[in-house]
């Protein structure tokens, strides 16, 4: 990477805990001075930030990137129905090519909504580490392992997985990393999330794992392990600081516990859950509990897309309702999961999250002379709100400009849009 | 107005019930003819609809449009404190030329995220009608009328509301009508609701309620009248099918059929239901039993915008998580709460709602080139899951094209930002 500055001049600089008006210089990929005023002559390239707010890249800390293909192909249908029919016919003729077409719309469309970093889990994930590399976004991949409990599968998962960890991991100038996904509780057995624990200690690598999406997996752990999921997991060691668990909807008190005492993280996906009709899960509750929870969209076929800023209106308004509480999951919680608490989750906190000294620079403006910020008060109110993925203006990653005034730089739109429209009409004739 | 004809050509017309390919062309203010090939020579303009997608404008059912102006003033607090110490003090300096302006400020937001026509409960109504003016969008306008049991304030807001209707009913081309609007059985005597009746019975004008947003106001009532609000607003003969009640979360079934049996219109407002923690109304079932639900954003104070294309999936993935039913409320269904039954609950639906022959052109029309819809499959899918406001590309309201490639003919964007930005602060700057 060639040497490079940027200053970002005159904004209000909105960081999850503090708002204040400042300049931000990045060298290379960090953040290297936060002051009220930075000369112009410091930086090879000037933004003004005058009519915008700067936050923090989002982190989008659960999704499946590749399944952007699979936008609006099944809605309004039961769960059974939508898998079996629908979406699992279609996975079964992925391929490769396939994965890097909906993993570049993917990418697209988080830089236009102002994702920084993704969390995914799916399948062919070299090639979504190459939609990573073109598209210049930072990125946890894991291949999403699925023994349903024989021995055969279990070995092919982990040479997958394996294979994914060193082709991959600390790739793209370190934007890449690669963690070890087991899907489920229910789908994986308690061998392989046992071999799991072991590697992902072996290999330096954290896990990101669905558990308690809906009531029914909940139901079949509970007759296979005798306990439920949490429990169960915590019963065999799986369980640590490392754990990013997705979903987390359906929890007894004694499974708050335990992911509090085990620092598991938990990854929110409210427009999934709420489209899926899985569930609500008691957010508002485990932040006040000191539980790390983030946010994340899934991925584009129960959502349907991967705008976090719509994530952060519809997260807020979920608690306030399911809780008869309108200061529940207030503005500046939801927006911290989707900042600090993202990274934290991701085990990402020292480069990521915040717009701090000796951070990766990773940062969004969003433009203020819009309708959405109109009277303009306070930034953040405005952001989970009013905005969405719309009002985002510039994306940098890593000290790099991805988009700027709306244009992308890294992957050309029109080209991105037509390698996933074909690509998404050929994986459907197909099934 | 000059005569004119505008063809939209070669597009994917999206109506309530069906999707076809075709044309569409309009002269003066009505849609003529609807086919699948009309050439160039029959219009003055023409507009290529094939890499677009055309649906009925949207019909926003009930706001207070110049709240716009107190956009994220308070967020996150209880119903008493945020009414109380920020909404009610900013409220009792509100003037005509606020009102304007949080009204012009409202139109400029609608126009860009494709809502064509609402309905608004404000006060200074005249003042909004000359923002609907200027905008060029359709509105149903009612003073919000408020006595609070004193019959000095009574006689005033009977002034007030028959000064609007004799000012402003039936101007603009037809664009502006005016209905009453008591404020609620909660806030208004019965004698003023009494007196309502009769006087839209001789105006020939329609009735804007809130009823029943909140459980605590359900309670008064019912202390207050011994019985539930439509109960009591059954049995003093106030309702009707020209009543539109807005809200409507807690619900008996004895009222359910009240609302049946009498025809009587449903706002459905589920961001500002959720962000002021009220509750869930039963929309699924309320749709079900053949009751003419709509969709309403409610103001921006308590949503925090006017995105109806936003409110479309918030709808949706509210009553599916709330009856564990992932088919309730499907993408078709809210899509026609949106349009069609917006229509019928503002007594419109002979004019607009729907592409068809005769009607009101009042159309919009969305991009397809965007990640939101591709892969292209379902409209229908895309509008209510995956897009937001911005994906309006294009705006007709009565004949007129108010937005063309995102540009606002009628108002100027910049003009009303400022507008809107100087009178928010001066009106807050007095509380």
């Amino acid at each position: 990477m060639e040497s490079k500055s940027i200053l970002i001049k005159d904004t209000v600089i909105v960081d999850p805990g503090k708002t204040k008006k400042g300049s931000v210089l990045i060298e290379n990929d960090k953040i290297v001075e936060i002051s009220k005023d930075i000369g112009v002559n410091n930086a090879e390239e000037v933004i003004d930030g005058s009519d915008k707010i700067l936050i923090p890249g989002m982190v989008n800390s659960h999704t499946h990137l590749s399944m952007t293909l699979l936008r609006g192909l099944a809605d309004d249908l039961n769960l059974d129905e939508w898998l079996n029919e629908h979406i699992w016919p279609v996975e079964a003729n992925l391929n490769g090519d396939y994965c890097y077409a909906g993993a570049l719309l993917g990418c697209l469309e988080m830089i236009k909504s102002g994702t920084t970093t993704f969390n995914d889990m799916y399948f062919f994930m070299d090639d979504v580490a190459r939609a990573v590399e073109d598209s210049g976004l930072r990125a946890k991949l894991s291949h999403g392992m699925i023994d349903l409990f024989d021995e055969e599968k279990r070995k092919n998962e982990f040479k997958e997985s394996i294979r994914i960890i060193e082709k991959c991991h600390n790739t793209a100038d370190g934007r890449i990393k690669v963690d070890f996904g087991p899907h489920s509780p229910y789908t994986c057995s308690p061998e392989l999330l046992e071999e799991v624990r072991e590697k992902a200690n072996k290999y330096g690598v954290n896990i990101h794992i669905h558990v308690s999406e809906t009531k029914n997996e909940v139901d079949q752990v509970i007759q296979a392990q005798g306990k439920r999921p949490f429990e169960y997991l915590h019963d065999i060691g799986f369980l640590g600081e490392d754990v990013l668990a997705a979903h987390a909807v359906w929890l007894s008190d004694y499974e708050k516990e335990i992911i509090k005492e085990n620092d598991v993280k938990i990854s929110h996906n409210p427009a999934s859950n709420m489209k899926l009709a899985s569930g609500i899960s008691p957010v508002n509750e485990l932040i006040n509990n000191g539980i790390c929870v983030s946010l994340g969209t899934d991925g584009a076929a129960s959502n349907n897309n991967l705008d976090m800023i719509e994530e952060l209106k519809i997260a807020s308004l979920l608690q306030k309702v399911n809780t008869l509480d309108t200061t529940a999951l207030n503005a500046s919680k939801v927006f911290k999961m989707a900042t600090f608490y993202g990274a934290r989750a991701l085990g990402l906190e020292d480069e990521i999250g915040s717009i701090e000294l000796g951070k990766k620079a990773d940062l969004v403006l969003l433009d203020r002379n819009s309708e959405h910020f109109t009277p303009y008060r306070h930034p953040i109110s405005h952001l989970v709100y009013a905005a969405n993925g719309s009002d985002v203006n510039t994306v940098i990653v890593n000290g790099e400009i991805l988009m700027k005034d709306r244009d992308i730089f890294t992957i050309e739109e029109a080209a991105v849009l037509e390698i996933a429209e074909n690509a998404a009409e050929e994986l459907v004739s197909k099934s």
